[in-house]
């Protein structure tokens, strides 16, 4: 493969910025690596780790020069972090993003591209409930699946780099729209994050006579509650930006926790079984 | 250790009454072992792991001479399990179990008891995915809770050699009343259950533009689903026979779920900053 851009600036150094950063420099397809950063300590692990060649706390210094800009931290903050850099980047950069919600941040950030940018919205769908650029690692994506989102000023050659760049990652690259990947992601993801959560929460202070009731939870608890340790602001920012496809989501479960609610309650035995084995039937079928 | 009983008898020869076994029989704490079981196959499994001494189809057979029975098959079938073998067990028989709800299981069971034989319900909270003789292993109970729940038939002596032989396996063995273990346990461990059980229902059939959206699943939704691939028929028992106190945890929930449904609904920030952080704080307490 040949070099696909000169500069790329990444914004946020962390699991999934970092990690496409390891395989970007493996494969020469960048020739050098800017990285933008709001804590000295974690840039000092992503300069410290090979991660990048330049790491920088001001917005305007890591956007000289660069022809590929990526923004990888939470969704909300594109806006005011690409108004910021706009004027300094390459005329005809590339910018891209890793956010778990696609329409808001094309709605948002097309607006604020020069003439001759490009933008080409991207999820890799490779979360961990670790984050920073220690945990960034070479064979993250691979197999994992990376949506991209075609949308109004994705250029053909933007795309075209965009994609030979992330299918360096050995992940599975596939296009969809914008709206597509939103619904799509609000069930997949976005709605187990909520039903994680919602559990902790109910759990978190329930105490049966003085017993802290999740203290007697076993593998299940823990597992169904694995997510709710995730980043409260990263998620906060996901159901602010994909509300209303996430709102569809949350009533699809809601129905379906009130059947086990309306058996429960009549000691319907035949619903019971039909509901238990439904659900084991959709995991069969992931596995 | 010396020996505590003459003749044990299980009913259900799975992961924990093979596992409780393999414990029995290292400590020498039961001279001989009978599996009573609906399957040859899963029996001639037992037989061949040496977690028991004799495997039969036939109640009467298996009852005979048993002065320690454990019922360990989903708790709806122990009433009839237990009528059909009570007149062939030994006069002072120690009935046990090993089900995940107790109130249930004490009021139908007690009854059935000839006067002078002992009930001493038992939960060893060491569940897992896996099912079966094939599963057993001596190191499962190891620092895992087991909850004895005292009840009227609960004589002295048989409370102390049950709580001799759960010790044997290395768990922390403690008392609670059968209605407290009930409420704790549809908290931590019945809840969590439906909960993800109502998520893989949800997702089960769910396609968006022709594709099927858990297929776009990562970790978390993989986590959150991992408990609804367990038994059908066992989670159908529990919540038949637990239906009041999981009534609640599940009113709990839905409280909680319908939090997070207002504050995406609204994009209360503020609010949903709350809620995650509030289930990050769940989690931290856990680990």
């Amino acid at each position: 493969m040949s070099i696909l851009f000169r500069q790329l600036t990444i914004c946020g150094v962390g699991l999934i910025g970092g990690s496409l950063a390891l395989t970007a420099r493996k494969h020469r397809l960048v020739e050098r690596i800017v990285g933008l950063g709001r804590t000295q300590s974690n840039l000092d692990i992503a300069m410290a780790r090979g991660l990048i060649d330049f790491a920088t706390r001001d917005a305007e210094e890591a956007a000289q020069g660069a022809d590929l800009l990526m923004l990888a931290t939470p969704v909300m903050t594109f806006p005011a972090t690409l108004s910021a850099m706009v004027p300094y980047l390459s005329p005809n950069a590339v910018v891209t993003d890793v956010g778990s919600v696609k329409s808001w941040v094309v709605q948002q950030l097309e607006p604020l591209l020069k003439p001759a940018m490009s933008f080409v919205g991207v999820h890799p769908v490779a979360g961990k409930e670790v984050t920073g650029a220690a945990a960034a690692e070479e064979g993250l994506f691979v197999n994992r699946r990376v949506i991209v989102t075609p949308s109004a000023l994705s250029s053909a050659e933007a795309l075209e780099k965009i994609e030979t760049l992330w299918r360096a990652t050995g992940a599975q690259v596939e296009q969809m729209p914008p709206a597509s990947h939103d619904a799509i992601l609000a069930r997949a993801s976005h709605l187990p994050q909520i039903v994680s959560s919602a559990l902790a929460c109910a759990l978190a202070d329930e105490m049966v006579e003085g017993r802290w009731a999740a203290g007697f939870g076993a593998g299940g608890l823990r597992d169904t509650t694995r997510i709710a340790a995730s980043s409260p602001e990263m998620w906060r920012d996901i159901c602010l930006s994909n509300s209303e496809a996430l709102t569809s989501a949350l009533r699809l479960y809601r129905e379906w926790f009130a059947r086990f609610e309306d058996a429960v309650a009549a000691s319907d035995e035949r619903a019971l079984n039909e509901l238990f084995a439904r659900g084991r039937r959709m995991r069969e079928r992931t596995e």
